[in-house]
């Protein structure tokens, strides 16, 4: 009864499988391989729009890559106060630009509030004359509560980015369970609705350790090669990154380990909110479910030797009330999570 | 009529006489001159214990150079979210740190709300595995809202930080007038109330550009050499703010320019507030007033020449309703700010 | 005929099944695994000697990291002028110091030269005022040019390096293949003739993707947990570069290979010193071999499909002197190249 | 007797009396008063091309943010080994490019060699896959060794560094006794032979303290706005900056200062080159003389209480071979250099 996270997990088969066959023989070093170049025009069928592409070894560097593509040292990025970009990385974001100012924002369940975004940006603009410059927004999809924007309120947002001159960045770190959950395609969820660049995640979905940061904007960025090798990012073997997302893009592998987590998560969900003991802090949109617990049921649980996490409920959001008694926890699954796990758990609530 | 700010104005005469005093002949460079050593120790026996000085040309480099002796680039900062450092230096502290995060606190008047600098440490606590370590505690003393901290008020925030762990900085770009407004000494208002480090502000109190970076913890921050010369910060011909500051800490002239300000500024802040076209936003403590007038009351103003600057009124704070038809206005004094023109505005105002 | 770079090759197959072995199931994320405290008592088994042990996926990432362990933004790093920490990495050390100065030294073959050192260092004492502080000597075994330090000459250079003060570093991209060509203990090559700390590569030699950094030096490196993640480099399933580095010190693995690819390049360049057209730049004594080709004879190799790389043969260092009508080529060996390649090319020789 | 340093000496009488002139009254603040437009519209006559400036309170300042106007984090700055630029600035330029790589070049007397600067070019052109970007070469006029750069040797560093992609700036701490020496104008000792980007010196010739940036290539540098304020370069009372510096520009002030700086270092380097236990180390070209002395007649200058520093000479470059019983040292003339001092002391040379 493992749901710490969904990073915990292994790896999926024909992932796996993929390494394996390209395990011997010599190509090319630092991306100068056949497997990196079919990799980046599978996305660009993906994404049906040629996109740049920069493998990475982990999302963080993803995302701190992106932030500095379009964010100057002097500059400003408006994401989520409760974001990974803001809050998990310990600064990736402002060591790769050079010293950004990162600006939180709020809004329920990780999605940020169009009022208070705009609000904002107005601030910025009065009296602004020596204010770090606004550069660029950042939101999460699937969001670190598990939300998943609609691609309206993705819209919105980004519209008023690009009012503002912004540039737009979607941490998809749970992409796939997103797209699963949206039933939409890739470019509908990206730059359809205005996103610039992606940080295309697949390591939390049953993938060993590859993510891929995408440009769907159309411009050269010719300063990430730069800036990947000088952050110690560029994996010589870069093959072995590319036959991973090769295998995770084909024969519609991702969204279905996608479906698969997001469907346990729901079984999980569904099955916490029915209990006495248990209510759901948001409804389960992805592969996340946030509980509140009475500490009697984790108690239960705990004994029982099921792992997860508990999670702040006092953010500068505090968007969860959690009363006396009551514990605010994060429930993950992944692909690989057994649903007997779940049905374990669920038979541990107190009726 | 100008109210704009205070460094719009020039420099008292002893101060441009001290310079003259040393015009001619050969010192040391870089701060190896005798008025260097002099003015160590005059802080030494202002502050009544030992401190370490640092001359620099502007405030902003003192609170850069004060966040860097304590945050390393993976630590947050916390201050008020509309303080100097977080808002108008266009990230010098993320600079000089070397992309620090700037985590930012509430509180009406730019004071720091000591709950709620509470929960975002207990925040911080919970669950902060990969964020920027907590590092320092930053307050502006007067604020940029004109307000100043009692003394208990500002043991209670450094307490807070210290039981944290966080060292504490003080950023006086106006000290000398919050000093004047709570007729207490400077060992008083900064290291018996637990504070660490003190950018010493001179500038805006009618010296020419002169600013001192004071650490009153008795410790070594040997690596402040380095980062003020790196920084550009090191001027060769240092006497030159050396005897500025001499000169502004001598015959009490700092506190009696302080004084001169801080009286214009009530006599101003009193007329408005009986004004019936205008009203104070928070009662005058230092020499700042921060006004609400009517669009009316302040057409007659500017049409009648008048100088000063709309203000922000909805930060993260929003801690003053201006309503339709109106607008927050700041008007700063300095020593020499006649009172004649205090007279000829209000003069002016709405019956 | 591939000869390009020991990254071009793949993936041992023990290494692989060992990534199979931990393929399902969960375990701690960040490095929270079983396989990574195992990893890291080995380690401290392999080099006699508790070590604080860092993964990362790329060398270079080790290199920066090491940099930033031991140098100020304000330091001064003392390296080879032609070694991949100076010249190769685009900038990643003085990137992860926060800008610290890289100061090249010479010396034949990538040797460091100790009269250059001593010199250079003295000159760094005098007059010092507002030089960068100097703070770590970094050397590369094997080196850029295929030479292995022995250990006295690195005795020398430590000494030299701690006489002044500073700690030591040594890029071990092929630490294996020095080891191989010394015989001696991964301990002796180390913290016994001065090496504080360790770039221990892998990739090169048969594995996928995965190198640490080790410190010798039995002081806490506690800002290492920041930098690795922030920099982007903190895999969240760790378990498979631990499982890789375990597979690869299991059963003399590492030394096998390295040897292997040594004996390769050692067969190539005697073959290659044999030919009339050809010699080589410097003995052959770990896995690469610099040869000084006639044009002719590069011809006939490239001809026939060979693929290595044309080297600078005038650096700051000019080492070897390339007449007109020749050119200074690298060729590297791996564990996976076939013994037949070398036959094939060493056939195309011109007698 | 002091001749340490240009620095160590005071401020002109007519630069005083400008100060005192704009002592009382209101102005802009940051830049934005009058002196400071009038001194930017002042700067477009001298060098007869519209400039951009950026006043900064220290050369160190101007050099470090002309090195962050063209270099990236990830490029490369080419100048002397023995530079103020490279070596005496505690890396204030790595600092503010955000950790690029200076790359040092040798030449006699600080000249930079165009031969040795056309091979290190080659080189980086060479296998340059992740070397950090050629963006940037700096020159030193008058040089850290009192030579000046002739007309012809400026334009063809600056040809070979166009040549290369790289844009070219002029560290000019002491441009005015380059310019008297030379005996030409300010276009032509800059952007007539390639120079794009000025610092142009003012502090080491009679000012207080106050440098300028100057941008001669006709382009926009808005980011230097964001970067000087975020290096708390930006003075608040910038209009005592200007007023120095009208003032020095005024009257032909500068260059008779200089001239007269010049024309006592000429005066006492023929006299110590007549002595029989000195010899010049270069020629005096401006206001430095390098003399390599006896230890006797050294002995001698320092009991009758001479004051001037020995200088390193044992570089990169090691231009001059000082002998045992030798020492190399540096003699500093200012404008404010009594003549008398400089007969006092060649009155104590040993015939």
């Amino acid at each position: 009864m493992n749901f710490a996270s969904d990073n915990v997990w292994g790896v999926a088969a024909p992932i796996m499988a993929a390494l394996e066959a390209t395990r011997l023989g010599a190509d090319g070093a630092y991306g100068g391989d056949d497997l990196t170049s079919k990799l980046e025009a599978r996305f660009s069928e993906v994404f049906e729009r040629d996109v740049s592409m920069y493998l990475v070894p982990t999302g963080t560097a993803a995302n701190a890559l992106a932030a500095a593509a379009y964010c100057p040292p002097f500059g400003t990025i408006f994401c989520h106060g409760e974001s990974h970009l803001y809050y998990d990385e310990w600064g990736a974001a402002e060591f790769y630009t050079g010293g950004a100012k990162l600006e939180s924002l709020a809004g329920d369940g990780g999605i940020v509030d169009p009022g208070m975004f705009s609000d904002v940006l107005d601030y910025f603009r009065s009296g602004a004359r020596h204010r770090s410059t606004p550069s660029l927004f950042s939101l999460t999809q699937a969001t670190e509560f598990g939300q998943v924007y609609s691609l309206d309120q993705i819209s919105t947002l980004t519209g008023l980015a690009k009012a503002s001159g912004l540039a737009t960045h979607m941490d998809g770190a749970r992409f796939a369970n997103a797209l699963a959950s949206l039933s939409c395609s890739p470019a509908e969820m990206t730059w359809k609705v205005g996103i610039d660049c992606l940080s295309f995640g697949a390591t939390k979905n049953g993938v060993m350790g590859a993510e891929a940061l995408l440009f769907l904007d159309g411009k050269a960025h010719d300063d990430m090669e730069a800036r990947r090798m000088r952050g110690g990012l560029l994996m010589s073997k870069s093959r072995f990154l590319s036959a991973q997302l090769l295998a995770y893009l084909a024969d519609n592998l991702w969204l279905e380990m996608a479906g698969k987590a997001n469907d346990c998560a729901k079984v999980l969900g569904a099955g916490l909110a029915r209990s006495k003991e248990a209510r759901l802090a948001w409804p389960v949109a992805a592969n996340e479910v946030f509980a509140i617990l009475s500490n009697k049921q984790d108690q239960v649980f705990r004994d029982a030797g099921a792992i997860y996490n508990p999670w702040h409920a006092t953010g500068p959001d505090r968007v969860s009330v959690v009363d006396d008694g009551e514990i605010l926890v994060r429930m993950v699954a992944s692909p690989e999570t057994p649903m007997e796990s779940v049905q374990e758990l669920l038979a541990l609530t107190i009726k």
